[in-house]
């Protein structure tokens, strides 16, 4: 077993969202919590001092990236990830899974391996569960993922089935060849928006002792109903003293009812990726600061908000950024939505252990629109 | 006359290098001094904190690029420069001649107004000396220039008389429009790399009786030779107890030798711009961070260089960061080679005052290289 421990602390008394920490080699994470994602090593434009400053606890990492550019041992030549992004708090890596069947080339799958073509290099690479359990040691993670079989969305409940039996079957490889103690590998949970293959996966991971349970394969193109059906079916099943982490999801909207099914942990590419785009989050909803109506707007993109971009630049210098191609809006939009989410999660942490969630989880979402 | 004033510290023995003290109304600024260029109301990448955080004095805008985007008065609607920039220090305006006649297309130009078409929207523009000074005074720069002719390089000496005839003429239409106070105009000297045009340029221009004075026109194709040919013909012609300003100029090497020769400002895109091309200022040379050999390597761009991308980051990861095409990169890059500029100058100042500015000279000339 690993060194990591889940401590719950408090539970919500209207739903079944909880409070606790997780206790990991880098420090404690206060559950809870969303991780910004660092695809490539870095969160996209921010410098680890800034996302120490608007309380980024963790962060993930992509072993599918990583182990095509720069290479895992690489990575380990330079002393590990945490060393390498100068970023000395917990970091979790996925498996490469989703990647391997959202972004690569050719895949061929069997229960043996996963065989692609590298986006990089035109390359054949193959993925076998122990290879994705090797490449996260060298990558050096505090939490890693083991190999899944991510399908899309899809509903041939043979092909769900068939996945959910490799996952489990590569889940039990990993966990037989992972030896880094001061790392906690988590199972997988799949089976798409079938219920039944849900509680078939969450049984069968649970019976292999993981110290933490992924929700995976989500956020593919379900519903949102959909989304908190599988939740509904699936949560209930994995063990109270573990922690229970959503694979990438998702919007304010998802966390906040995902917490309330008892998710603690959460990784999306949205704050990020929709700061480069122009788009903020706020309480009141996205905003989008390439809008004409913002340019002479001395107003920030939030107000009241703490995080550098909203105290010291304006919705029109940030159009501005924008409409001149400059590197600093991404930068500021980017390190405003990540803030966002990391103060809701603040918000939300707080609102639990006041016994506060659900008016707060209420008001929250009317205030986000649909 | 404005309210700026030029306060000459002490001088070197062995050359014309200066120590001297700028006064603005948005502080004080140790000269000799380089300004990073913010082209577009923002230094490429970096955050104002960042720019501080490494000794950043005053930072250089582009009247000709903020005119057609987002335009001086959106500027003067968002509370100036300053407030727009998030930037409490000192700022240079350019006049935009430069760019009218590196940039735009379809330039026309007479004594009236140089015309041309914007590279934004396609419109024409017209700019002469009174508007110039007037979109300057919207923008709310501590110093602003002169609309001059900067002709590219050229040997005609008809049309270099021409230039330095209208860039007289000018000089003074500015000068007699400018009105604020709290703003310092400067005249700037053209003459290509002819001595004599450059010596009348000089005598026409201090008759006008600037606050301070600027060397233009340079960097654009002379050889090194010939810049210092200019600085030693034109600089002795300059009042001593006006800032000198050596515009557009450059690398390293050109710094230690035009301070010798008793300039005081300098502004230059070369940290950023090589920064986001993968090159690394250092004072052994130019260090190229895509080249394989950095691949492993856990050394910072350069040891003992106190700025964040060399405290915490190595080279093998700054090149995984390029290959990826990862913001950071450039960010990294930009805000290192901007705090080897800080650096240098800092360096330059302390050895004026030690009276060990030849000894300084010589050594950094040497590591440098060619």
């Amino acid at each position: 077993m690993s060194d990591l421990f889940f401590e719950p602390l408090s539970r919500d008394a209207a739903s079944s969202a909880r409070l606790g920490r997780l206790h990991t080699g880098h420090g404690v994470v206060e559950t809870p919590v969303f991780m910004p994602v660092g695809t490539q090593a870095t969160v996209k434009g921010l410098m680890p001092d800034q996302l120490r400053g608007i309380g980024v606890q963790m962060v993930l990492a992509n072993t599918f990236h990583l182990a095509l550019r720069p290479g895992s041992q690489t990575v380990a030549a330079l002393g590990g990830l945490h060393t390498l992004m100068g970023w000395d708090r917990p970091i979790l890596t996925d498996s490469g899974g989703f990647q391997v069947f959202s972004l690569a080339d050719r895949v061929k799958i069997a229960d043996e391996a996963a065989t692609f073509q590298s986006h990089i290099d035109g390359s054949t690479v193959q993925l076998t569960p122990e290879r994705a359990v090797q490449i996260q040691e060298e990558l050096g993670a505090d939490i890693i993922m083991c190999l899944d079989e991510c399908p899309a969305h899809i509903t041939d409940r043979e092909l769900l089935r068939a996945a959910v039996h490799r996952t489990t079957l590569w889940a039990k490889r990993c966990r037989a060849v992972h030896g880094r103690t001061d790392q906690a590998l988590f199972g997988i949970v799949q089976g798409g928006v079938d219920l039944e293959l849900r509680a078939q996966s969450a049984t069968a991971l649970q019976q292999l002792d993981f110290p933490g349970y992924a929700v995976g394969g989500l956020s593919v193109g379900e519903s949102h109903g959909e989304m908190l059906q599988v939740l509904d079916a699936t949560v209930p099943l994995l063990p109270d003293d573990r922690p229970r982490y959503l694979m990438g999801v998702g919007r304010p909207q998802d966390i906040l009812e995902a917490v309330a099914r008892g998710i603690d942990m959460f990784d999306c590419v949205l704050p990020t990726r929709n700061g480069r785009n122009a788009m903020a989050f706020t309480a009141g909803g996205v905003l989008r600061l390439r809008n004409a109506e913002h340019q002479r707007s001395a107003e920030p993109v939030e107000a009241g908000c703490p995080c550098p971009a909203c105290c010291r630049f304006s919705r029109g210098y940030i159009r501005h950024l924008f409409q001149a191609n400059e590197m600093l809006g991404p930068i500021l939009l980017s390190l405003h939505n990540v803030s966002f989410f990391m103060r809701m999660m603040a918000q939300i942490r707080t609102a639990i252990a006041a016994g506060t969630f659900a008016s707060y989880r209420r008001d929250a979402l009317a205030r986000l629109g649909p």
